[in-house]
């Protein structure tokens, strides 16, 4: 155990997360101190010019603030590097810095871990420490810990997750108020759940990133966000939630992943889950994290996924953990261990069950032409509702629930349902995870 | 890093738990090695003569095996000793013994970790060693860890927790099935839910150890088994659990903790909760622990609280983690952090609301006797509801949900209500946490 007088900590960002963790070390400084064995000194802060005009930046000592990345590097006694400004770029290259000088990383950065997590942990070793990124999956759910640690005696089977807090939030609003995607985002984004330019989160591609980093450490087989099959929650529709209801569903953005013998399975998409599961019941900006293993059978873990306190406490964890290590000389404790990468399931070959809304000539026979097609594409229909016939279109709609089927199946049937005469318009299609 | 060709691991017990994770250490032996760099090697087993009959005794090889606590401890290379035996003593004496002689101790031993942990843990330090105890609470549910890491920049304000399997699937058949205690009791004991001396389980005992556990750890502070309040299932009648529906709860054996700046609480004891709480959905033999702290705000943890797979997990965990720090001669790497004892909050200082049913003379003015002694006690009543009159005895059914009270008052309040001509019983009690 090497004896210190105190552990550096350069902080590179200003922003809600990284001004609260600046908050925190300040704030929780002795109980920290006893935690790790002595002091943890905050040096050095990498902002932007429009940082210093945040509220938090009258807060701490201006001497702290660079605007020079070269300074901020230079700096002596920095151990652990806190890296919280988002995004891909810069952030990769700072963490590539900080590592090849030597200095532990901690993130919340879920997009460079789960672009480039790969390589930023194979140089973490060579340069013997630690890279750790427990804020960048569900906030301050543990989450990365326990898959590296508690679980590690497991074979991990399954993921199912709840993993972004904006679409979660949009999506029970639809479900509880009834109202339209569009008016649901718009509340989202005047509460400050949903960001001005909301793609990412809504488009699932921020959850896709999350399920990465999940199932890479899952599995020990990098899966690269490319990898996941991304589907978001726009094109889903207040029908859809009430149908749902009638059968017994709700609705969730879920991040799924699956291991077998042969394949790694991962997607993002809207999904029907019954009523009564678990994660049918985290609602609002909550996350929750359920994995399957051999041995322990189902877990979950549920809590806030975002926002500056919960992050904090992620990544307060983390720094308080890699100053330990330093404490120890224990390097790069944790490693990410990749075998040989698993095949990546392609998507066609996913099974799942479905749902099918489509708008149809209000004439007999039409129910059977569409089984016909279905059924000719080995899928076959598991319940029917048809309703609210529109006189002067004369068309109705017709909701199927459909056995487990393939996806390429599923895809080439609704090509040719398009085709059909009677079928008007294919309103919408949502996959069902029992 | 030390270089070494194996870990060895000497395994007291070859019950349910230790035989599982025998079975593992065999099963998973080059996943496991490769997790922790070099292989974990079995190399004595401390058994009963009675042991040398179960099955899973034929799948060892016989060398393993010893009658003897001398030749146990005698036998070379053991680095790590798994006790799974269970109750207070030996168990107590042989994790003693393994620490003093320099191994490291992993165990699932929730009576000797509740009542002797502190002491233990000492002795940990001294000898430079660790003491593990992920199984001790929750089976496989990742909560140590995440309590001594994880979670560690939080100040701890409260944990709730369902942390009895055995009371959980007894409450749940009696809350489904209207079926009284003792016929849900008898299908637990047929299951191999509850033993065949269920007192432990039933009477709040075991979640008393396990809270003590989680509210040291918690809090920092020493919390004894006799310092939480304890109180079980076993007067609960399926009247109870009707009229908590009526009111929109459930019945559920929580362990509670608290910690403001004065007071540590504890206490154990059924309790009605919401019906959409997420706590009221644990069904089964299901175990989950909720934590609310100052920056993480509510983190749940969900999972099979028992049973030989869920245990193991956790114990292969930290048989892991155990020959990783040994590996970095890492010496005690986690400390029970203890600060001066806190005051343990008197049970009749804590304040909840209370759910009352008594038997009363069906005749006018009762309920105004009965609001009368209450309200002397400064208790108000919620709401009524008066049911059933037994028209021979002339007696009626008067459920009462208060507002919140002290216990002292509502304990003072009770021995007034007994003294009352028109009270001809107090059928149940049970506190309301919402």
């Amino acid at each position: 155990m090497t004896k210190r007088d105190s552990i550096g900590i350069g902080l590179m960002g200003l922003g809600v997360i990284a001004g609260q963790v600046a908050k925190v070390l300040a704030g929780k400084k002795e109980m920290l101190s006893e935690q790790v064995g002595c002091p943890l000194v905050l040096r050095k802060i990498k902002v932007l010019a429009s940082d210093l005009e945040r509220p938090v930046a009258k807060e701490l000592n201006r001497r702290l603030f660079t605007l020079d990345e070269d300074e901020f590097f230079a700096e002596p006694g920095i151990d652990i590097v806190v890296e919280a400004i988002g995004g891909e770029n810069p952030a990769t290259h700072y963490q590539e810095r900080a590592l090849s000088g030597g200095k532990y990383v901690v993130t919340s950065n879920k997009e460079v871990i789960a672009k480039h997590g790969a390589k930023l942990l194979a140089l973490a070793q060579q340069n013997k420490v630690g890279l750790r990124y427990e804020a960048s999956v569900g906030g301050g759910i543990p989450i990365i810990a326990p898959l590296q640690h508690d679980l590690v005696a497991n074979k991990i089977s399954g993921i199912y997750a709840i993993i972004n807090g904006t679409t979660n939030y949009i999506l029970t609003m639809m479900a509880k108020q009834g109202v339209d995607f569009s008016l649901a985002l718009k509340r989202a984004q005047e509460l400050g759940y949903a960001e001005a330019n909301p793609t990412n989160d809504i488009e699932g591609i921020d959850a896709t990133y999350k399920l990465a980093i999940l199932a890479s450490l899952a599995f020990h087989s990098q899966v690269r966000p490319q990898d996941v099959y991304c589907e978001g929650i726009s094109r889903l529709e207040s029908r859809d939630f009430r149908y749902a209801q009638e059968f017994g569903y709700a609705v969730k953005l879920l991040a799924i992943a699956k291991q077998d013998d042969k394949w790694i399975e991962g997607r993002v998409h809207p999904v029907f889950i019954p009523e009564d599961s678990f994660l049918a019941k985290v609602d609002g900006v909550y996350n929750a994290i359920q994995i399957e293993g051999d041995l322990v059978g189902k877990v979950l873990f549920f809590g806030e996924g975002a926002g500056a306190f919960p992050t904090s406490s992620a990544v307060i964890a983390d720094v308080v953990s890699a100053a330990q290590d330093i404490l120890l000389g224990a390097g790069s404790r944790i490693k990410w261990q990749l075998k040989t990468g698993k095949v990546i399931k392609p998507m066609a070959e996913v099974e799942t069950r479905y749902y099918l809304r489509l708008t149809v000539a209000d004439s007999p026979g039409v129910l059977s032409q569409i089984s016909k097609v279905l059924g000719d594409n080995s899928i076959s229909i598991a319940s029917a509702i048809q309703k609210e016939s529109d006189k002067v279109a004369q068309t109705a709609e017709l909701v199927l629930m459909m056995h487990p089927a393939k996806e390429a199946a599923m895809q080439k049937a609704l090509k040719e349902l398009e085709q059909l005469p009677v079928v008007k318009k294919i309103d919408n299609f949502i996959r069902v995870e029992d």
